[in-house]
C-alpha cells in the first residue's frame, strides 16, 4: 500500500498502529521515531524489520504517510522539526483526542494545511506504553477524520485507506462537532472518574478508614478509567477547556436536580431517570459498542 | 451444616445464594419464597431438590436460617408476615445494601432484635434476575456483618459460617460506618453513572446528534453501571439519603475545584490529582479487588 510510513511517538497507540501495519502489510518500510530508550527496547522486540529514526531528519521527506501519535503537548515541537523536511509530496495524520487545537496549529502554517489530515481513532485503554500495544486495537472501532480541511482528495483518501486497513470504521466530522461530542462521551467520564477517586481519597484521609478495600461495589470500575495516562488527559482537559467546562456545568446541574429528587423522595422521577439509563445501555449494545455479557468484576466467576 | 434454609426473594443475589448453597451442600433442604412466576420457572431449572413456599406460613418456624434477598422496600411487608411464625429458634439474615435502615426496622421489634443478624455481601452486577445467578458470586468477596447487634453468639456464628461457606471474607462493622463507607465506594459511583448517562441523553436531545454511538471512549463503561436494577438503586438512594447527599456535595466541591484548575491551566495540581488516582488503582489491584489485565473494551482483541 505504501513504500514508507513513519510513526512519530510509539506508546500504546503508536505501537498498536505499528503492529497493525506490520500485520496488514501496510508498508514496505516502517519507520519509528521514539524518544524513550525504554520504549525502543520494547519496540525492537516486535519485529526486526522496524527501522528507527534517531532524529527528525531529511529521511522524513521520503515518507508517504507520517502518523503523529505522541502526546498532544508535543505537537508544536514536532511540527516545528518536521517543517524543514516535509513537502507537498508527504501526507501527515495524527491520533490526538481533541481536534480544534490541532486545526489551529495547522492553520498557522500553509505547508501543513495542504498535507495534514487530522484523525482520531476511538480506541485506547487505561494502560500506556508500547508493551500494551495490540494489532487489533482499531478493529471495528470508529476513526474520526476531519474532512473539508484539505483540498487534496488524494491525501484524504490515503488517510482513510490507512485507517480502514487497520480495521477502523470511518466517520467524517468537523472539529467543532468532534470536540463537543467527545467532551461528553469521553472527556467528562474520565474527568468524573478522576474526581470520584479523589473524593474517595479525601474521605479516607478525613475518616482515617481504609475504604479502598471496599471498592468492589462500584469505585473499582471507575478507578480503572482513572488510571489512564496523566499527560494525555491533562493535554485533553487543557485543549478542550471550553467544551469540558460546559459539560461539567451541565453535569453538576443534573447532580443537583438528582439530589433534590432524593431529598424529596420523588419516586416517579428517580425511577424514570434510572430506567432511561438502561435504555441507553441497550442502545450501546445494539450499536456494538459493548457486549451484553454481564460483568461481575473482571475476575472470572 | 443446616437442616432447612429459606431464601426469601430469588433474583440475582438470592439465586446465587441458592446455587452456592446447593454446590456447597449447605443445607439438607433449601426452600425458596419467590413471588414472580417467571422467576420460579427459571429457579426450577437449577435443581429439582429446591422446595417452594407458596406463602410465608407455619413452615417458616422450622428454618435454621432465613435469608432475605428481596428489594429493601419489601422488607417491611416480609417482616410483618414472618413475625407470626418466627421464634427465638430461628436465625434471620439479609443482603440489603444499606444497613442503618434495617437496624431501625429490627429495633422496632423485640422478637427480631434477638434473631436478626444483618449482613451485606459486596457482590453484584448490572444484570438482575435468577437467570444470571452464579454459585461463585460471593467467592473471595467481602461480606459485611453487623456485630454488636445481637446477644446470641450462636446466631452470629451461624450467619458468619454461612457466608464463609459461600466463599465470602467476613468483615464486622457497625451500621453507621457501613452506610458512610458505601455511600462513597458504591452509592456515589452508581449515582454518578446514572447522571452521566442522563447528561449524554440531554446533550443528544439538545444537539440532535447521535452521540451514543461514540460511547467507546468512556461513556460505555459508565453505561454498564447505569444499567443496574432501578428498584434496588432507588431503595438505596432513599434509605441512605443523608450520607449520599453529603457525598454528592463533597463530589461537586471537588468538581468545581477541578474546573478552576482547568480554567487556570494549573499544570502541577492537575497532574498531582491524576497521578494520585493511579496510586489508588494500584492499591485496588494489590488488594485483589480487581485484576491488572488492561481493558480495551470488553470485546476481546
Amino acid at each position: 500500500m505504501f513504500n514508507n510510513i513513519l510513526i512519530v511517538g510509539c506508546g500504546l497507540i503508536g505501537s498498536s498502529i505499528l503492529r497493525g501495519s506490520i500485520s496488514k502489510n501496510i508498508s514496505k518500510n516502517i519507520y519509528v521515531f521514539e524518544k524513550s530508550k525504554k520504549n525502543i527496547t520494547f519496540i525492537k522486540k516486535i519485529s526486526k524489520k522496524i527501522k528507527f529514526l534517531n532524529n527528525i531528519n531529511h529521511q522524513v521527506s521520503n515518507m508517504d504517510l507520517i502518523v503523529l501519535s505522541t502526546h498532544m503537548s508535543q505537537y508544536k515541537i514536532i511540527i516545528r522539526k518536521l517543517q524543514k523536511y516535509v513537502s507537498s509530496k508527504n501526507t501527515i495524520t495524527d491520533t490526538g483526542s481533541t481536534k480544534r487545537n490541532i486545526e489551529k496549529l495547522i492553520d498557522k502554517n500553509k505547508k501543513f494545511k495542504e498535507i495534514f489530515v487530522p484523525s482520531h481513532p476511538i480506541a485506547g485503554s487505561e494502560v500506556s506504553g508500547p508493551e500494551h500495544g495490540n494489532k487489533n486495537l482499531f478493529k471495528d472501532k470508529w476513526c474520526i477524520i476531519l474532512k473539508n480541511r484539505i483540498k487534496s482528495k488524494n491525501k484524504l483518501k490515503k488517510v482513510e485507506r490507512f485507517w480502514k486497513k487497520l480495521g477502523s470504521k470511518i466517520i467524517f466530522m468537523n472539529s467543532v462537532d468532534h470536540d463537543k461530542i467527545f467532551s461528553i462521551t469521553s472527556h467528562l467520564p474520565h474527568l468524573i472518574a478522576y474526581n470520584l477517586v479523589k473524593t474517595a481519597i479525601d474521605f479516607q484521609k478525613r475518616n482515617k478508614k481504609n475504604i479502598i478495600k471496599y471498592s468492589a461495589g462500584g469505585l473499582r470500575d471507575f478507578s480503572r478509567t482513572a488510571a489512564s495516562n496523566e499527560i494525555m488527559w491533562r493535554d485533553i482537559f487543557f485543549e478542550n477547556k471550553d467544551n469540558i467546562i460546559n459539560s461539567i456545568n451541565i453535569f453538576i446541574k443534573n447532580l443537583n436536580s438528582f439530589k433534590k429528587l432524593i431529598e424529596n423522595q420523588n419516586n416517579k422521577s428517580i425511577l424514570k431517570i434510572l430506567k432511561n439509563s438502561k435504555k441507553v445501555r441497550k442502545e450501546i449494545i445494539d450499536l456494538k459498542q459493548d457486549i451484553s455479557k454481564p460483568n461481575f468484576g473482571r475476575d472470572i466467576l
